[in-house]
């Protein structure tokens, strides 16, 4: 980078916030797809004035910026593909700056971890439902940028569902606000709504109201075990169906439940063809029970072979203790991962489930599956093993094809993880020219230089 | 309008679904606000095909498009202000075409009357919250087009808390596909987001795809009686940041009690300040009577002198027909009824109800109050003698500082009722210069030639 660039920064925010060394340059290189882009420089503003300055001068100066929350996105949202200056937030703006009890509201600087907030909520008796599973370490920031789900959003929605109002700078430096802290709020477009997810493409989001609720004052955890995927599929969408919002419903199948137990010998039924996992919270212990009979009789009627309820927090844990760590356990298949958060409407996860099997034997590669189907998101992890590009371009090939199907089936590439730059190549799947032509519209009408976090999602 | 355009709509959706006489420029020329704007003519598409050639024939030749579902909004966003052909979806476009009960997913024609939908999803034991008070009439296109809110929206939110996915039509007459039928879809930009509350300026939705939610089992309704405005609006904010969420939370001032009293007898408590109705639903009757007690206890602590819990249906009607007659029953205090749908955050209520006493008293007008306080929407009407030209200008300037003081308090212009052409004028109050410049380049950025519903929303 040009150093009369590099000592306007310096300038601008101080030489201990605008970072040019190799060190930074390695630090922020990476995400969570193991991909490596160096950046030029990191920027570290110290609130939104620097924000603005700071991309002002970009703007002029056509310098590209990529705004990065923690690292730890699936889809290279954060990574400086195409070059420039990184802008972290972890360093300064990292803030919950108000819990609004009297209006269940929190209002927090991009840079926040997502687990800080849900304590902070806590504490004062208030529950901020989002929790992807990065939530020890993913930034809100990142979260809004990408849309984050998590494992709570079969009853509780995700996070676009609590964003009240955002603040944000426009590449040409202009401060804007969306939205209000209130329910309610139609005037103007809703530019807080095409923020959300838009992976830090239009805006840099600088200040984020979050809605909180009040916390659920009872939960319990059921687990049932069922002979065929197939039959585990048919009782999560007719359990719904039927009336019951369970927080979670979350599947794995064989192979996950394999690699846990072999991993960690909890005693899981290896020889079933996949269990569901479902939390179910609520007001008074008679709704819950209700609730746990309905999903006892569903899990049942489409076969069920085994229904247990948790007897307290350590058994819930224990039944929890799989799901959490089958991500890790299902390495064992293949020492590269190829992981899609496919999404289609619940009643076709049977359907979904089916092509998925076909198509990984097509292809002669091993995907566990596991995930969130109470909202209809599987993770589909196709494994092979990184010293076989044979056997990488059958995995590519196959997940070319799980795309196809869902997108056959009425879904979609992404429930959460976002497009970034991992599922750019697929666009086309579920985009018309038109509908690309519009997303390249608007991005010009943010961002008219092409400055803001560019050649990310197909665009 | 030029006859070879007459002709070209004419052979291309048949002369019965082509109108340009009087009699169909008068019958569409208004809505709620009784402002009046002929349009050219008016066009009954009777498929998307139809929008999508209209769109382009419009576009090629700059011819200004104003779609318009019922025509019963409040602010002219159906009205031809100027100029052009209407778009109506009244004729073939109102069709249910899947109340989907595997997914919990009703996907719509513009044209569905709001009830029309709530009756088919409760006919198969499902609930379709959002109810705003024109649900006899009014469509789901006008409500996804104004993002209309409802009794209902305390605990269930309002419109856009249930939009899927939407079908559209660009102005260059492409036809494009916004989120899928799954809960989550973080693939490419929110445009579905952005088309709800657009006022019809972006894009003419086709197709509306609906969440719905399994039907509360239980409900009940009380009503407190407070001795001032004050203490009603610091008794809402208090219960519910209690825990209590409440389907409905409505209030009455005292002028609008007593027009409610005087046209239909009904025995209310006309020496009081306030009233406030609140509806609770859950799972079951202990759920809602804990709630209620929270209710109660809130109600007391905050002054209230008087409450009561329905004990059937009967007594539940009689407590809401006084809200719900309540705008008829204020033209009592004027010809004129200069109406707002402000919102402010809840806790700032009490601080909004006594601005609006204060400058109603500075301009000589009298405003009854009443609307959905659970979510911090205020009805403010200043009423006038329509005869009186020095009165309607004292209530438009009332108005002026009502909307400044709400702004203040981090408040929105309008909750559920749009900008369209009546709040035009106030969005500078609202909104930055940038701002406003944003929304003009998004609007660029679907509609270049500027024929979709132009000159509202102050654009």
């Amino acid at each position: 980078m040009d150093s009369k660039h590099i000592k306007y920064f310096e300038n601008l925010i101080g030489k201990d916030n605008a970072k040019f060394d190799k060190a930074h340059q390695i630090a922020y290189c990476y995400d969570a797809t193991k991909k490596r882009y160096e950046p030029d420089g990191v920027l570290f503003p110290r609130d939104e004035n620097d924000v603005s300055e700071i991309l002002k001068y970009c703007n002029e100066n056509k310098i590209i910026i990529v705004p990065r929350g923690a690292g730890s996105g699936f889809t290279g949202g954060a990574l400086a593909s195409g070059g420039g200056v990184v802008l972290s937030f972890e360093k300064h703006m990292n803030k919950i700056l108000e819990i609004d009890m009297q209006n269940m509201v929190a209002v927090v600087q991009p840079g926040v971890i997502n687990m800080d907030l849900q304590k902070a909520a806590l504490e004062v008796g208030l529950f901020y439902p989002p929790d992807p599973a990065s939530e020890n370490y993913s930034s809100i920031g990142g979260n809004v940028s990408e849309n984050a789900g998590g494992m709570r959003a079969a009853k509780y929605g995700i996070t676009k569902d609590y964003v009240m109002a955002l603040r944000a700078v426009l590449p040409n430096g202009e401060i804007i606000r969306a939205g209000k802290k209130t329910i309610k709020d139609v005037a103007g477009y809703n530019i807080a709504g095409i923020l959300i997810a838009s992976e830090g493409s239009l805006a840099v989001i600088t200040e984020i109201t979050l809605k909180l609720i009040a916390k659920p004052k009872f939960k319990k955890t059921a687990m049932g075990v069922f002979p065929s995927v197939n039959s585990a599929m048919n009782a999560v969408y007719k359990t719904m169906a039927a009336g019951v919002t369970p927080v979670a419903m979350e599947f794995l199948d064989s192979l996950s439940i394999k690699a846990v137990e072999q991993k960690f010998n909890k005693g899981l039924p290896v020889d079933s063809g996949a269990i569901l996992i479902s939390d179910v919270d609520g007001p008074n212990l008679d709704v819950i029970n209700e609730d746990l009979e309905i999903i006892k009789n569903c899990f049942t009627q489409n076969g069920a072979i085994d229904f247990k309820v948790a007897k307290d927090d350590q058994e819930s844990a224990d039944i929890w203790f799989a799901r959490r760590n089958c991500s890790q356990a299902i390495t064992m298949y293949g020492s590269l991962k190829l992981n899609e958060d496919i999404t289609v409407p619940r009643s076709k996860l049977p359907e979904l489930l089916d092509k998925i099997s076909q198509i990984s034997a097509k292809y002669n590669v091993t995907t566990p599956c596991f995930g969130h189907t109470g909202d209809g998101n599987v993770h589909t992890n196709v494994m092979v093993d990184k010293s076989d590009p044979q056997a990488i371009e059958r995995g590519h090939r196959a997940i070319t094809e799980i795309f196809k199907a869902t997108i056959e089936l009425g879904g979609t590439l992404s429930g959460e993880h976002g497009i970034g730059i991992s599922k750019a190549p697929f666009m086309h799947l579920a985009f018309s020219d038109g509908e690309m032509e519009l997303f390249r519209s608007i991005k010009k009408a943010f961002d008219p230089n092409n400055i803001l976090n560019p050649f990310k999602m197909g665009l």
